[in-house]
């Protein structure tokens, strides 16, 4: 893509009211636009990195779940039924904005802030026989919460996305084999993305949900909202509020800070029972569905993965969720630029082309704001020595290398 | 994706209160979940039907335009500004559904039915110099509008899907050369997803944005809500709205019922003087930018294409947008079927494998409802012949065609 051509630009100066890094940076190099406290536009640059970190989790989702995409109005009588319309403190309801409003009815809906009181209903409809479980469905859409904090970014907004997964069973012992699954295949996306060897399941509290224990993926990030406790002999890990006693003391836990980066809750009955879903088993008794419900907040992900990986130059994204794999930039406005992006295009390799008419120092500023792993320069200098200039982002030192070499260079980083 | 893995299946019962012929079949089929009047769940099927559309779009969009996703929540001030506020019957606005809301401020916010009063100050925001345009920004996203009516099925949504695609410009002579872009681009995303030759561009009020005509893409349709007046001498085409005077006893044009399946509209400067949106030209003086909106209801489509494509026995999909390439029914539940899944899924044709355990007479009325182009028989008569049974699903006769044969035939449907 020609930077040229994308609508919008970094910022560079530091919006105002930015108090979280994240939230800094991505405003500051372009990647979202803050449309007000805690809502966000995803710009070009912005919408890629969401589009990588979605398609990855979609990928290892469809191994486990079939997806699907429930809408965001759902009717209040559903979480009526739930208990939830009295008990969640941050739900928004959507209703006739104006005295002109043609609409008959004076309806107003739940703007849904999860989905287990819409996939309840929704799935019972369909799956009547325990011949029919187990049932996992998963979507990744927008979710609206009326949060009274939007202080970090996007690591909290009023408007937000999220990969949710919910599976239905016959029993507990079914949910507990797929509740499984999913932990080896979160820990899978969360590998894929670049934070795996930094992320550790903690037990938390059930909340709202369970009085089991829930689970959460914890990523060890300085400026995450969580505390752990790692018991560093059995390898448990705790989120502080459920921590074991004496753990603050003992020697024998580590204690980190860090952000959330999946959740996943046993149900159980909760739903199922509020919902009246009950199957019947082969000797045709009625028994209440046991559920699970996983999430993953996808936008984010997106903030905490900034928090993790960032120097004082800008942003340092890991390889597989990085805007663009390389970031050329063209210093001679020659047909030299242009040669080097359609072969690394024609290679599958995404391209990000500063084609601008700035200066030098202009382009470096922006490459080590925006963070592509690659910097290829076309320069005198490079040219003059037969070959490209290029530089990692998170090593200070070029090289030049021969234009045959580039392609390898490229794939092995 | 094997049937019986996809948690939701073919209801074939009619809704009750369903009136449209899409609704109706798009219902039972199993491809889209009505949670409310006006409001679907995308089940599997209808996921990979819209995905599919949506992909065509966004393709030949990407060709004039760059992608970003502005949120749904937008503030009341934006809309105050464009004068909307008060003028959208249709307007939704998002505000604490209770009372045990958290949030310190009561803000209540528009629910986006459009984008103009989001991207206009977005735009603006960082692009004030001439040097920067023309400039064309897109986004495919959820659109929320309280309609009074919602008999239509997909056609008339209270939420719904929608690209929309916003341009920016120094003159009008520019503008008016980008208009021209779109149209082409839109025939060519109408032509690849199958309804081309039935498609015209129709001369259509300006509503409330424009005193000048706007442009409808309108595509033949039995059930659409418009009333299309054709010249058949200079191949222009009207909406009812705007036909000239005589065009209802003038033997020389054609009068056809159509659904509309596009819209582009030459703002002008309506929104770039709400928002003062003005560039400074090269002489250093301030000038308004001119603005352009291009619309096509992607949900919108899907519903369309159902209510133009279908039998008495269910749904013909057009190949390109088609949930699956092949239907493959097995009824021998040998080990044939997933030969010839495997072989198919190997050279990249997308296979709905029906696996469940039922009737061979009812796997062909679901295959039929559903409506892939080509449906693949794995039966004892088949294997016996030393072949396999093909029948596509808008030919009535079936034909066994040998193993070898399969991919050849597959790719040339």
């Amino acid at each position: 893509m020609k930077m040229s051509k994308m609508g919008v630009r970094p910022e560079k100066t530091t919006p105002r009211d930015a108090e979280a890094i994240n939230q800094k940076l991505l405003i500051q190099a372009g990647f979202i636009h803050q449309e007000m406290a805690g809502v966000y536009t995803f710009l070009p640059l912005g919408l890629r990195v969401l589009n990588k970190i979605e398609n990855i989790v979609r990928k290892h989702m469809d191994k486990i779940g079939s997806e699907l995409l429930m809408p965001s109005l759902s009717s209040k009588e559903n979480w009526n039924t739930s208990g939830r319309l009295k008990t969640i403190d941050v739900l928004f309801k959507a209703c006739a904005a104006n005295e002109v409003s043609l609409a008959k009815s004076d309806a107003e809906y739940v703007l849904c802030p999860t989905h287990e009181d819409v996939v309840t209903p929704l799935v019972q409809g369909y799956n009547p026989s325990y011949k029919d479980f187990p049932i996992s469905v998963y979507h990744i859409q927008t979710k609206f919460r009326n949060e009274p904090r939007v202080k970090s970014g996007l690591m909290r907004c009023r408007e937000f996305r999220m990969k949710d997964l919910y599976s239905f069973h016959t029993d507990e012992l079914d949910l507990k084999r797929y509740y499984d699954e999913v932990k080896k295949v979160y820990q899978e996306i969360f590998e894929e993305i670049g934070i795996g060897k930094d992320t550790v399941i903690a037990l938390a509290s059930g909340g709202d949900f369970t009085k089991d224990y829930s689970h959460e993926f914890q990523t060890r990030c300085e400026n995450g909202e969580d505390t752990i406790y790692l018991n560093k002999t059995t390898g448990v890990a705790y989120n502080k509020e459920v921590k074991p006693e004496g753990a603050d003391t003992s020697p024998n836990f580590e204690v980190f800070n860090a952000a959330e980066v999946g959740n996943i809750f046993p149900l159980g009955t909760k739903f199922s029972k509020a919902f009246g879903y009950e199957y019947t088993d082969k000797d045709g008794n009625k028994k209440p569905v046991i559920t699970g419900s996983y999430g993953i907040g996808t936008s984010r992900l997106m903030g905490v993965l900034v928090e993790k990986f960032h120097d004082d130059k800008g942003i340092v994204w890991p390889k597989n969720v990085s805007p663009f794999g390389v970031h050329l930039i063209d210093l001679q406005q020659t047909d030299e630029a242009e040669k080097i992006y359609e072969l690394l295009t024609k290679e599958g390799v995404d391209v990000l082309w500063d084609d601008r008419e700035m200066s030098a120092g202009e382009k470096f500023a922006d490459a080590d704001l925006i963070g592509c792993p690659i910097r290829i320069l076309v320069s005198s200098r490079s040219i003059q020595n037969g070959g490209i200039e290029v530089k990692l982002r998170n090593e200070t030192e070029s090289k030049i290398i021969s234009i045959d070499r580039l392609m390898d260079f490229v794939k092995n980083v």
